[in-house]
């Protein structure tokens, strides 16, 4: 039997009302299932109570073909996911031989009073396909009725994964003659969202498969691209063709795939180019620092920088004349560049990128919130100010200046 | 109006059902709405498909008397739910003068062309209440519909929190006529949670209200207490008792409570104690500093400091010993006090707090990873150098480091 699947996750437990955890089972079991092609449309939650499970479960039954219900397999009196849906199906519960004399071996074994309740977990319905749970005492088990596959898994995560990856999920791909779906993620700084989608826009519109799906990430902005093909060269062949299509318009901005970051991106232009770097951070106050070092092997081109918070940092550590200060201020396009040049001269970096701004919440220097300058200085080639405003909380201010030097490195260095 | 409340949340969004994300949203609000008594009994999932999205909210119609729908209100073609509501409700969908006003400020402030698309986030339904979005483009809203309460929201995290918190909780909480219900977070640095455990056994075990909740948290372990109570001073006086039972066992590892952090708590003592701070990082790469800057007005007391990654700036910029770095090697208790001298002196700072170590992946030096020295110097006062062994990745150790100086700044100053 090959058919279309449509799934939907329904997962019990009134933690997740409360709002303790979050529902990341649904998210699990919809990222394995999305890689094989088969489609979620609905994930819901629902609490420990009869009635309101035996309405959602109706309504699944109504528009989906494939029911997994996530948790209420336990051994407590709120555990009512057979309940509920013996109520609309009418199937008969057994206790599965097995499961019993599992979970008796486990009290036996523990030296532990078997409480009469740890029997419900061996419940089962009736000619269910079971599904064993390697890791506790209550099985999955896989039922069909009324044309759909409903399949009941613990709430448990460790189990619930166990038992979804040795027996849904091939169950379930074999049932939809399986496709292959594969994502490919590009990444772009220097462009905001509406002008990428502006500038794609009629290849997004003729989108289908590949399709294309545009996000504001935290480092810039990318374009998810998802194929479905017969198999993973063919899905990677269409993968790449749309992104030529794409690249073809907006190349300059892009600066890696999937897992890509534009630290590493500037790491390996540094590397190309044998170029060191330093810097000299005001407002980021050692954030861009920090972010180029969160990787391993930058010794290789970082050699550090200076922290220069206060004015006279500025002036006796790393050395900006005090004219410069005086005249234009600490946040100036005078001050960026003697802070970037005098980096890397007392680092005896090739490379100096400096940040000085106002992040906020006060004007400085009679200067706005999020005025900013960075300037990037070649010892051996171009010196570049550029002077932004940018908004939001002084956390974000801050964060945008850190990314204004990554891309100003990465357009210089590409 | 006082109601009893059913409340549903509908998250709208594809990237939901792929797996890419889960639904943090509903859990965040779902946690909100149950600390004033409000209940949840229902969260559902559902694509940018009109189609299900209206079959999902005919549905929560029925079922629930306010229903909170969460993303589907930007700018683009597939965000539908404006539309989908308009199907089931028959409302009219008029564009928000205010809203529409600020879009285009915003686009002219930053010299950026506003495309047209950008138009559909100042859509609201008429009669509508407009519920002010601080931090993105497209407006909640709130309208009433057969007797139910719908609210709309944006889906980006951080703008759905701010309407929630502002306009969408007081509203609800008003409604509701709820029972008071106060949680108080104390937070303690330097302990761990099987020892903090373990002091506090017996007043754990006979919680009952307040309740009591250990979490391990980023910066520390967190004790959450929650009181319910017929009023805000009666909950309010609970709280306060059982925070004086716990602290008098394990107050010298307090720092604060809710929103307080370890970087505030320092800089509040170093304020008090009239002292100013610089640094000088290695293996932290400006995270320590980045952290502190973090907040505003640190200027008082912070100058400023080193990143000192490569050898030769310990040696040039920093003035490390060179025989010190020959004869001990940069990863040691030498190095890590004369680092910390060194900013304090070149700074002219009271302390100066230093950081060199193994971030790995590999082993430098001979020195295993995760092998860390901080020092504190107080060119007044004392010297300590902590050796520590951190356990994790680049990341993890790499912060570890950090909040061991943070702690023991906070243990010098307190």
């Amino acid at each position: 039997m090959k058919k279309t699947l449509r799934t939907e996750i329904i997962a019990v437990g009134t933690e997740l009302l409360l709002g303790q955890i979050a529902n990341t089972n649904a998210q699990w079991m919809s990222e394995k299932l999305a890689a094989y092609g088969i489609n979620t449309y609905f994930h819901t939650v629902v609490g420990d109570n009869l009635e309101r499970l035996t309405q959602v479960m109706k309504e699944a039954n109504k528009r989906s073909n494939v029911i997994i219900v996530s948790g209420g397999l336990g051994p407590t009196e709120d555990d009512l996911s057979r309940e509920a849906f013996q109520q609309i199906s009418g199937l008969n519960i057994i206790e599965d031989e097995a499961s019993l004399k599992k979970i008796e071996r486990f009290f036996n074994e523990r030296n532990m009073e078997m409480t009469p309740n740890n029997r419900r977990q061996a419940r089962v319905f009736e000619n269910a396909k079971i599904l064993e749970n390697k890791y506790g005492l209550a099985p999955g088990n896989l039922v069909e009725y009324d044309g759909n596959i409903w399949i009941f898994l613990p709430g448990v995560p460790r189990e619930m994964k166990q038992i979804f990856s040795d027996h849904v999920l091939p169950y379930l791909s074999e049932l939809n003659g399986a496709q292959i779906i594969q994502s490919l993620v590009l990444k772009f700084i220097g462009i905001g969202e509406s002008v990428l989608e502006d500038r794609i826009q009629d290849i997004i519109q003729t989108q289908d498969n590949p399709t294309i799906a545009l996000l504001t990430g935290r480092d810039g902005n990318t374009i998810r691209l998802t194929a479905k093909a017969a198999s993973k060269n063919e899905a990677e062949a269409m993968l790449q063709a749309k992104k030529k299509e794409i690249l073809d318009r907006v190349g300059e901005y892009y600066y890696g795939d999937d897992d890509a970051t534009i630290e590493g991106k500037v790491f390996e232009l540094l590397l190309k180019h044998q170029k060191t770097l330093a810097a000299a951070e005001s407002l980021t106050g050692g954030a861009f620092q920090s972010k180029f070092v969160s990787q391993s092997g930058v010794s290789e081109v970082f050699k550090g920088g200076i922290v220069s918070y206060a004015a006279e940092v500025k002036q006796n550590v790393l050395g900006v004349k005090k004219e410069t200060i005086e005249t234009y201020g600490t946040v100036s396009e005078q001050c960026a560049y003697e802070m970037a040049r005098r980096a890397s001269e007392l680092m005896d970096a090739d490379i100096g990128v400096s940040f000085t701004g106002v992040a906020g919440p006060d004007r400085t220097e009679n200067k706005d919130v999020g005025t900013t300058y960075v300037c990037l200085y070649d010892r051996k080639g171009q010196r570049q100010v550029e002077k932004c405003k940018f908004f939001g909380n002084r956390k974000q201010i801050r964060y945008q200046a850190v990314l204004k030097g990554f891309e100003m490195l990465f357009n210089y260095l590409k």
